[in-house]
């Protein structure tokens, strides 16, 4: 129907930092997503403060992407894009939590595409799991930590036991809180999230202003502590849960327990669990916020609105397998306990270009062990080097290695 | 188009524990998927080894769901279901990882949807999330738990330092590992699951046979040790990723940090991760196997096929939004430590319907301070108690009350 390379024009409104980085996104990733779609994605024009007009720019756009913020002109806007037949894609969670349901009837009405992934907890795609993969779900709750700030410092104040006002602080001074931090920490930005993940996990429509929200101000170091004693750990919670028929949509402080999918989610990351009695639950994590983050949820919105459905799998474009690589290393020799082993064992890891990341020794005697972590080296020569080891006299089994995971991105 | 109520019929292959479930939850759920997507699923016919007809079946189903298992028959059935225009839906990971490529052209020359959600990972999302939301993304590595039998087992040696072979037979006792578990605890599942995901994430075919997969059996209780020591903790893990403009792609027992987002995944659960520049990383965590999840994301399948593009959000259907509720409290008490005070303060809580879970008691004398978990109660009739304790003469501030968060499915 289209060539391989027919445009799919993308108006964008607004040029902040996401909207910078969901320019150079598209740049980078235009190429592949043409392979993959059989459309190519250009920006068709972009509308800031002192640049570009609305209507010229709907007049060119296939699709409009809205970072702008704010509720005016932004509704106006995309009211006017839905109605004349253009996809809408927004990261907007005022707009949707407030104005929702004229959106949705307008995008019903013109059978066009809404999307706002990134609306809610950033990367993290809550929203396309509870509306589509959980589609045919009955979902009994939502529990959400969909605010970065506060989860940033609640972390802080449990790991060095600072007070609010320090970690609040600290987070002003790398960037996850704004200078004015009211709106995360009263917890009003986590509840327009909660009303949008309710609209949408319960077909109820919530307005933000039905979601009673408490913050995080009065929490003290103390409550975290004595909590620590009971095995709990505190977060900022948004959940959204049917009670006898109807539904609880809320934002306050709460403890979880160890073992609660929530519990480990630290930082400034976001992170949501949907419960229902078929699924048992599913939990999704990722980073909450940052500007290349939010582009990317926002650039995931807007390929789904390219592809022309059915949804298919895209032609193969085969990569080589590669079948030795680099990895980081747990070895555990079993040794007689003579002076120099260690240092036997670290000259062959040594002469193999690993080196010794850290060790535990245990026992004594002939009954000695040597457990260490190697740091990354290719699998290849490390293998010869286990095996160089396991020769050496005062080996006393054969030696045990297991690959230790890193993280790619720091 | 069609009427609200419009059929849309699906053939089911197979009955065993996920066929049965499905059939179960189709029934259930058939009403709210007519009320969202405007047609109703309905069974068309259900073909088991001992009764049904595929001629039969196929004739009258506008999508096929294959729960068989195994190559041929069900690779047969996949490909005259596409060719004949039927969306085909599949939890069969040796059918997709083995004969993926076939089955993708067929769908793609047809125009029909194929999809197999249950085949990797259960109800977890990841297919879809890998597929549509991060479609625009350049995916740098996928790392995943995708058996919940051989991380069962993983967190049994760990949590009671149990051997491998104690941690195998607790699992087959409880049901989570089969009386002959080599596909688990070879890595052989898991090696065709990462063969799926890597297919997706890097647009590369990879066949199960190009996954060099090690299992868990060797693992010692010793390894376990030591290695917590360390910082820590062992999972099977299925790794895909890039590497010098290749694909590397495997399965093997791996050690985590505490700080890995897979490394708190204990019990049958499965999860994966995806790291990319742009988003850092999400992951997503849910139960890998069981009847009515596997069930769940099957039917979160069929009505992705059934959902008429463009994707939607359905009308509202109003719950009414509940105020008081009943929650798990913490309660921070100071008071003046004299005879008899946390029996008072007991005492109240029990007034008002409520028990105490777990309390610490801290300091001496006038500096004296209750930390405390209280079991759920009307928040209500909680806060009402509170009230009371707080004019208690021996208390000497304000109460300090933060909710505490359970699960709903235990």
């Amino acid at each position: 129907m289209t060539s391989e390379r027919a445009p799919f024009r993308v108006g964008l409104l607004g040029h902040g930092t996401v909207g910078a980085a969901f320019e150079t996104l598209i740049d980078e990733r235009a190429d592949a997503i043409a392979a993959e779609v059989g459309l190519r994605p250009e920006l068709s024009g972009v509308l800031t403060r002192s640049r570009g007009d609305f209507d010229d720019i709907l007049e060119r756009s296939d699709l409009i992407v809205e970072l702008m913020g704010g509720i005016e002109p932004a509704c106006d806007y995309a009211l006017r894009a839905l109605r004349t037949g253009r996809h809408f894609v927004t990261a907007n969670k005022q707009l949707v939590s407030q104005r929702g349901e004229e959106l949705f009837a307008a995008a019903g009405e013109a059978r066009v595409q809404l999307r706002f992934e990134a609306a809610v907890a950033g990367v993290v795609p809550a929203i396309r799991v509870i509306s589509e993969a959980l589609a045919a779900a009955h979902i009994e709750r939502v529990h959400g930590i969909v605010n970065g700030t506060t989860n940033f410092i609640l972390t802080a104040m449990d790991r060095s036991g600072v007070s609010y006002e320090d970690a609040l602080t600290e987070a002003q001074e790398l960037g996850y809180a704004e200078a004015d931090p009211t709106e995360d920490v009263t917890g009003k930005d986590a509840a327009a999230k909660m009303a949008i993940l309710a609209r949408l996990a319960f077909a109820t429509p919530v307005h933000v202003d039905d979601v009673p929200h408490e913050g995080i101000e009065s929490v003290t170091a103390d409550d975290i502590a004595y909590a620590r004693e009971l095995g709990l750990s505190l977060k900022l919670i948004g959940s959204a849960e049917r009670i006898d028929g109807g539904l609880s949509v809320e934002v306050y402080p709460a403890f979880l327990y160890a073992g609660h999918p929530l519990a480990a989610v630290n930082g400034s990351f976001n992170a949501v669990t949907i419960e229902s009695p078929a699924i048992t639950e599913i939990t999704l994590s990722g980073p909450g916020a940052g500007g290349s983050q939010t582009a990317s949820a926002v650039l995931g919105d807007v390929v789904s609105a390219m592809i022309p459905p059915p949804f298919n799998l895209p032609p193969a474009q085969p990569l080589p397998l590669v079948k030795d690589r680099e990895s980081s290393f747990y070895l555990h020799v079993e040794v007689a306990d003579r002076p120099g082993v260690l240092a036997q064992v670290a000259e062959i890891i040594g002469l193999q270009g690993a080196s010794i990341e850290s060790v535990v020794q245990k026992g004594l005697g002939e009954e000695a062990r040597l457990a260490m972590v190697i740091h990354p080296v290719l699998e290849s020569s490390f293998r010869a080097g286990v095996a160089m080891i396991e020769r050496l006299d005062f080996v006393r089994s054969k030696p045990r290695v297991i690959r230790v995971v890193s993280e790619v991105f720091e």
